[in-house]
């Protein structure tokens, strides 16, 4: 039974992400054609909250696969400290579902003055931040009625993977990205069992998510899920950064939400993980290896197969269907956190 | 009564960076005038562990005073995943006390070999990171015998600050710099008070740290302190992305640590902290000014008419004053956090 929007919306995702391949396709291969033949330096990438995280997911997509260094812009040198960079050689991206925080829309209106290529991934193109962007992609997700974004989210991560993809020029990368939607199918087709194995935790007041490389954002994201709905104070890490101090944390019964995807992370990942499971730890694992999910105590199974550079589309779904459950299982309403709004505006 | 390393090594800040100063000023106008002649496009930034927040002080700085585009880089691009991006028109600047760790490493020698410039500011000279880069501070901390960095995270800010005030050009900086010593002095001699004021504090298992702008870093150095030392989860935030979904965590007694400098940042941030009050949390702040302090329930105070762009070097004092005194009253080893070696190795 659907509850909630928040669950409805989870489980939209194969649609919506079918729709923006569909939709976007050929537009995103127009801007890409425009962005070679730029040929920025550098990208600058601008956005908040869930955005920021798929920010972060396209810092190794635009690294690894692109050739590009990509950072995420501090918007309080634009706004309040009214002194911004040089920008004239970047190409900024700016990610947001409503368009409408004026920190974000000032990046943008300052990159385009200075001659910078500028990008608006919105939900809503007649939106200020799509107005004020040069291009535009569109994430077709539909309205999200649910406060925590969902399937915004997993929009923003395809849209800049297929972005990605075409800026690479390799068209072997399309074949991964139509499979996208299927894979996200099979993750809710398991929301019962997440959503039910949730209930383990129903009184930690506190945990940590941790993943490294693409799955650095799926870590982010799940943590602002787990804050936003369930209260619990959620940080999210990378694995390398967690050894630098605060793996001093972790003791008996202390709750680890790990993201183990195929690929160049997952032996190490496996190993640390491994070693958080030895001082006692109890961990949730979203993962499809086998290695990594008998760690758990609570395995998140996703399907085999996906490759690294889009499994975060995927292995998000599981953390969105494991707050969802916490939620509900902690007693709270899905669709409406306390003190939070759908649009936030921030300068 | 000086009790630990961690504490004689926060009261030897004002000479450590005294030091620093005679020691490195010929150096750093030296790399300047070199760094100008080359005209990076951007900056990339390379550290983990305190020395990421060092690095996140700095994006404030490149970015206002300089109007260089700053971001951290992503090193598994580098290391696990051997796609690195382009580096060529950058400045890569690493920050290590140990310069030991091999992703940070990796991505000095790519930039090297790539024909960036590249810049390590260290506290061991010898070290292979700054046997890898071009050009080198030394932070002249002396040697750091507690686990939890204190007097190399102030160096590596100061360095910072000293050489994006020789890259301004603008002589009127140096005059700030000067009067650093002097004033994170004038904290350390209130290190009694602030060590007793975090008593109230002992049963506390989590909390918020909160700031934005250049003490962004000093909530995320903060809150590092706190989770290595008291084992509590201390979250850092910038305050436009609390806003964004985790302002849901804050009710009755929730304990939020707020650093307000003078400048910019302030009008801002107090009327922030005012919402947070009203929904009851429990604040202690830094700041030097009246209006912020009053909203706290443990003010604590750092001098007045301290510039922004210098404040994080002294407002962190009072953060480590507080996590010292946290470890003391919740009876835990200053010196040995569990779990924490003083070089970690990360790849």
């Amino acid at each position: 039974m659907v509850s909630s929007f928040l669950q409805s919306e989870i489980l939209e995702q194969p649609e919506s992400l079918r729709r923006l391949l569909d939709a976007e396709q050929a537009n995103i291969e127009r801007i890409a054609r425009i962005i070679r033949s730029r040929s920025p330096k550098y990208v600058t990438l601008v956005a908040r909250g869930s955005s920021d995280n798929a920010a972060r997911y396209s810092q190794y997509l635009f690294g690894t696969i692109n050739s590009l260094t990509a950072g995420l812009a501090t918007p309080s040198t634009f706004t309040l400290y009214q002194h911004p960079p040089r920008l004239d050689d970047s190409l900024v991206v700016a990610v947001s579902q409503s368009g409408q925080s004026p920190d974000i829309i000032a990046v943008v209106e300052e990159g385009r003055r200075q001659g910078a290529l500028t990008l608006a991934i919105t939900n809503v193109p007649g939106s200020p931040l799509a107005e004020a962007a040069e291009h535009n992609i569109a994430m077709h997700a539909g309205q999200e009625r649910s406060i925590a974004a969902t399937k915004t989210y997993t929009g923003s991560l395809l849209a800049l993977a297929m972005l990605s993809c075409a800026l690479s020029g390799d068209s072997t990368c399309a074949e991964g990205l139509a499979r996208v939607p299927d894979w996200v199918q099979a993750v809710a087709e398991r929301a019962d069992d997440t959503i039910r194995r949730a209930e383990r935790y129903t009184y930690i007041e506190y945990c940590v998510v941790a993943s490294r490389g693409y799955n650095y954002a799926t870590a982010y994201e799940t943590a602002l899920k787990l804050k936003e709905l369930t209260y619990i104070i959620a940080e999210p890490y990378s694995s390398a950064d967690f050894q630098h101090g605060p793996v001093a944390l972790v003791e008996h019964g202390f709750p680890v939400l790990a993201v183990v995807p195929e690929g160049k992370v997952a032996a190490e990942l496996t190993v640390f993980f491994q070693q958080l499971k030895g001082r006692g730890a109890d961990l949730i694992v979203i993962s499809a290896l086998e290695e990594a999910l008998a760690l758990a105590q609570t395995p998140l199974a996703i399907p085999a197969g996906i490759p690294e550079w889009l499994s975060p589309i995927v292995a998000v779904v599981q953390g969105q269907l494991f707050a969802l459950g916490l939620t509900q299982s902690k007693g709270y309403d899905p669709d409406h956190p306390r003190g939070l709004r759908k649009v936030t505006l921030t300068t």
